[in-house]
């Protein structure tokens, strides 16, 4: 059985897309990595504790998901905002600029373990503060790293980006097909 | 009113997505634009002729929308696949490489008229045959431009891409907001 271990809704339409049968079993601790580490590595490590977390939950058969998204723009991080405020701060900090979204991920069966992120670039439009005042209240950006949702309102701020779209929304569908793969060649062979 | 011509459930998806209001309604003759243009010129002035055609059944208020995508790939163009055989072909072709997703559009209101066209780059993973037998065999392929749906099961060819997703999609989200706003906007000012 394949589990997801986070509680995002698009982590999971992502998969539904991809064609997988999956369980959801969202992490409950949620442990942050060491604040030192590069943006991609500690996605990658923070997607590794959620899979840690649930994997004693199941068999050495099941194969757990782990994975978790940030913004970084000009050194900073964005995860999800506080409020409106925040959100309305983090986008404008992103209007008419380019940012990247790392998701990390980490995929547990039995006593195998394979971390890695993704890194895609996200341009975005110049954004009037009466645009953002206006996306801010649909309430989209409040559960989302960098208060914005590509796959909903949000596709209108977006001009451009370079790497996996999926990625963005939080599960780079093509980079854990092809993990996917191979761990499952790994058990078949062994 | 805003008025969509065209029968593409996902042109629906992202104009919903987009948070518009609209009507559907497609265009019943398809005029195929001069085969010596390019293909962003192929894709908007077919575009063009879609929205030509629908836009005398409504009034000046409102504004109609058409858009034609087709893949280009070392200058061969692909549209909707004719059946199985042809879709293999198609990501055969694909596979492992980079091609170019262009979709056209047109606005109509009243007596303006406003086309363009969107560029997106799209690099596939290496499949193999039986990947792609397999994905030909869930039907996906046989309505989309190029033979794959990104927004499906086709979302694990994609290693990548450098442009709007919702371009490749079928319909260039943030480009047709942008047009629409300053189509309103010459109107309210009018």
């Amino acid at each position: 059985m394949l589990v997801l271990a986070s509680a995002s809704p698009r982590r999971a339409e992502i998969m539904r897309l991809m064609g997988l049968d999956f369980a959801v079993c969202p992490a409950s601790a949620e442990k942050n990595p060491s604040p030192e580490l590069g943006p991609g590595e500690y996605t990658s490590e923070s997607a590794l504790y959620k899979a840690m977390d649930v994997a004693p939950r199941f068999g050495p058969e099941d194969t757990v998901i782990g994975a978790d998204t940030v913004v970084e723009i000009g050194g900073l991080i964005l995860g999800k905002p506080a409020g409106a405020g925040d959100a309305f701060r983090m986008l404008k900090l992103l209007s008419g600029r380019t940012h990247r979204v790392y998701t990390g991920f980490a995929l547990i069966r039995g006593s195998e373990t394979v971390t890695g992120h993704e890194l895609t670039e996200v341009s975005f439009r110049d954004l009037s503060d009466a645009e953002i005042r206006e996306y801010v209240a649909t309430g989209e950006p409040m559960d989302k790293a960098g208060a914005y949702g590509i796959q909903g309102r949000g596709c209108v701020l977006v001009s451009g980006i370079a790497g996996d779209y999926f990625n963005v929304m939080g599960f780079p569908a093509c980079r854990i097909h092809t993990e996917l793969e191979a761990l499952r060649r790994r058990f078949t062979d062994a």
